[in-house]
């Protein structure tokens, strides 16, 4: 190992540069306006990937490419998929940024940028694990499948395409192209600084857009309040009937299939000590609230939520403006956990909401994208392979935790290529994905690179 | 009455002419690039009134100025202060004017200008309702007030001012200069088209925003979503307790000081035969709804309201965000009837909205503006004056209706100087204040004058 690590340690700073370069391309997703942006990153990553001697391909979809790259196969030794996605976040509200989202700042040894943390500088560790390989041994101890999507912040249509194998070719199914022995992502967070995690549960989502229309132009609310439906006030209602004041989701059936929690990952949970006083104390809060009955923890990790994501109608500027609106819209969505399903949840929320519609408001319910929970058994050998690595890697022997977000891919791999996905995240809970000043600790970044190298070892251990 | 029928009689084409003129100037008030046009219209104005003999002046104010013309005090009649304005709206869109909206177009004797109804084609009939006196009588029967601003489209700043003291002079309070026994407005409309009609009763208001404030930045739902109060979902169920299904507003004590309608007043808007499919139709919806056990009309004219005005949060572009957002805020208004006040509506709700916020949440309400409703009795002697004015006018007796919004001059008139307002309409529904092709009906117009000419008379027989 002594000439990998050494590899490591005189391109630290080159990995950095590397980074901050990368973190410079704007490709934010969900907005057209950035498509030029969004290629040029996976452009870089195609260069950087067919650089190390990979065999790389651009792989075009119905929305943002797929980089695709793979190392040879080696005989008796596991195959390992690397899932990442190059794409970020809108960078909004800009004006809460310390500095420019695109413009990468070190300070105090962490890089602020969008995509630092989600997924751009996560994901990079394991190119950079290769590299240490291919670079100094010159070839790799297991067989290394890069899948690099651009659209996991807007629903990842190309890749779901993909993976429905529509851009099979050369008689090849996307099943045996991807055919692998286990998955791993890195797009998820430590427990805190220093306690590095294996995260073994996810939950799974159903989003929304429910757009309401009443009359044909806004109104005067004078010359017309009280006398036509206004959409605005319908869908505070319609919102509010979703959920009960104990955070219990109203829609019928929506509980029956949750799986529940069991008494040891309880226990592992409660071993924790995750504290409510810091959290409400890190989230600038005075109190919290949400389902009744679970603790903190249980409601971000292995509970269903509803959460308005964004609320739009009429006047929105300065001051007053006496106006009955004419359109009202909201984007919602519901946090899943493993057994539910977001077809038949999606089913009966259109159902509920279209009794709860009033006289005269026209409703459309846009069902943007769903995605199932996921579970890993803590037994598996992968995790035993991972958890070696993570130490080997970062000093610590990881915790075993679960995350409240959604990794669609997850559900993919399960379904389609019948493999179980590892989630090693080198990220921190305050990293602000998706927020103003996101991150990602540089030394996290290192940490993770060294465990990236380490795993390719560990896991051409298990036999296949 | 013959002399000054005939007078009307051989000025008709005149009196068109001088209207086309005046619609000509572009006085719109809120956009400074044609203060220059603002203030021309005020000089006409100003010429016009000191022509008739009247002692007529230009009040400056910190915006554009007020035009004030007073005729002698007539022993043991009343006074009668006509309010008006001079001011346009903005035309826009001007490419769906069909003819340019300073170019005054006769068709079908309808005049199309920007100012046609509101304010310039009706206020001005009350003028010409003097000359027809002055030139042959040689005086008036009554005192005749006018104040006439040219700020009503942008906040009548200058009038508000100019009511609070801020321009007095001379030792002269503007109590007393404006003193009066009635006042008289022409800015509304008739019921329909022959049917004239006195506005006896407005609208109040109180307007707020709510602004809620959860954790310290955006949060990802998935990662955050069940632990910490969301403002966007605080926000729907808080604004939905104001008002329940059947359209009834929850505030505790909102309706106690509610005037109800009479059953003359019920008789009356019954007998106005409205057509809620009609009603429909013209606004694009498929039904109606509000609070339960009024019709349409009293809900519209009558009762009290609760309107989102506008609501914003969290993520509002294209596509998904999967976002907890850190704030949720709403505009909303209530439209208060008789008797109702605003700032006791005003305490009643934040008390209210301060038990429903829940944990997490830190809520602000800003108390934005408020206005009083205003009824004015059916049996006043001023109404029966009017009332007879307009049959003799128009050829048909009125209709007494009310109208949901609030015109805040009628409420200063109440205050400051203890003087109801009659509301006389000479417009049509269909007019389009504020909208590209506004017009106002020629023979509206004369009769309007007609009616002017003879409510002097009529009034000159009340005794004060």
């Amino acid at each position: 190992m002594s000439e990998l690590d050494s590899f490591l340690e005189d391109n630290k700073s080159r990995f950095e540069d590397d980074l901050c370069e990368w973190l410079k391309m704007p490709s934010v997703s969900t907005d057209s306006a950035f498509a030029d942006d969004v290629r040029k990153a996976a452009n870089w990553l195609f260069g950087k990937l067919e650089e190390l001697g990979l065999h790389t391909e651009i792989i075009e979809t119905c929305g943002h490419p797929i980089v695709y790259a793979e190392s040879p196969k080696i005989d008796g030794a596991p195959t390992v998929l690397v899932y990442g996605h190059y794409d970020v976040q809108p960078p909004d509200p800009l004006d809460e940024w310390q500095t420019p989202p695109f413009e990468p700042d070190v300070r105090d040894r962490k890089v602020y940028a969008r995509g630092a943390t989600d997924d751009k500088g996560q994901m990079i560790t394991h190119l950079f694990g290769v590299e240490a390989w291919m670079k100094t041994v010159g070839s790799l101890p297991v067989q290394v499948k890069f899948l690099i999507e651009g659209e996991e912040e807007c629903g990842s249509a190309g890749l779901n395409e993909f993976l429905a194998g529509k851009y099979d070719k050369d008689g090849l199914s996307v099943r045996e192209k991807l055919s692998a022995d286990i998955a791993v992502i890195s797009d998820t967070s430590q427990y805190g600084p220093g306690m590095p995690a294996i995260t073994y549960g996810l939950r799974g989502i159903c989003y929304f857009q429910l757009n309401l229309t009443g009359p044909n132009q806004d109104l005067h609310s004078g010359a017309f309040g009280g006398s036509v439906t206004n959409p605005a006030n319908a869908l505070a209602r319609m919102l509010s009937a979703i959920i009960n004041e104990e955070g219990q989701i109203q829609i019928p059936g929506f509980y029956d299939d949750v799986a529940p929690l069991t008494e040891r990952e309880k226990g592992q949970f409660e071993a924790l000590h995750f504290s409510n006083d810091d959290y409400m104390k890190q989230l600038g809060v005075s109190g919290l609230s949400g389902e009744k009955g679970f603790s903190t923890l249980e409601r971000r990790w292995a509970r269903p939520t509803f959460d308005v994501n964004g609320l739009s109608s009429g006047y929105q500027g300065e001051g007053a403006k006496t106006v009955l609106p004419a359109k009202a819209s909201a984007k919602f969505s519901f946090r899943l956990v493993p057994n539910q399903d977001p077809k038949t949840i999606g089913a009966a929320l259109e159902k509920m909401l279209r009794e709860l519609c009033p006289p005269g408001i026209e409703m459309e319910l846009v069902h943007m994208h769903g995605a199932n929970g996921f579970v890993l058994s803590l037994d598996s050998p992968f995790m035993q392979a991972a958890s070696q690595a993570i130490e080997d890697g970062f000093g610590n022997k990881p915790v075993f935790i679960r995350s409240g977000g959604s990794i669609p891919v997850v559900n993919s791999f399960t379904e389609l290529l019948g493999v179980d996905t590892l989630l090693l995240g080198w990220g921190q809970d305050d990293d602000n994905p998706h927020s103003p000043n996101e991150k990602f600790s540089l030394d996290d970044f290192q940490k993770g690179i060294r465990a990236s190298t380490r795993l390719w070892e560990e896991l051409s251990k298990i036999p296949v």
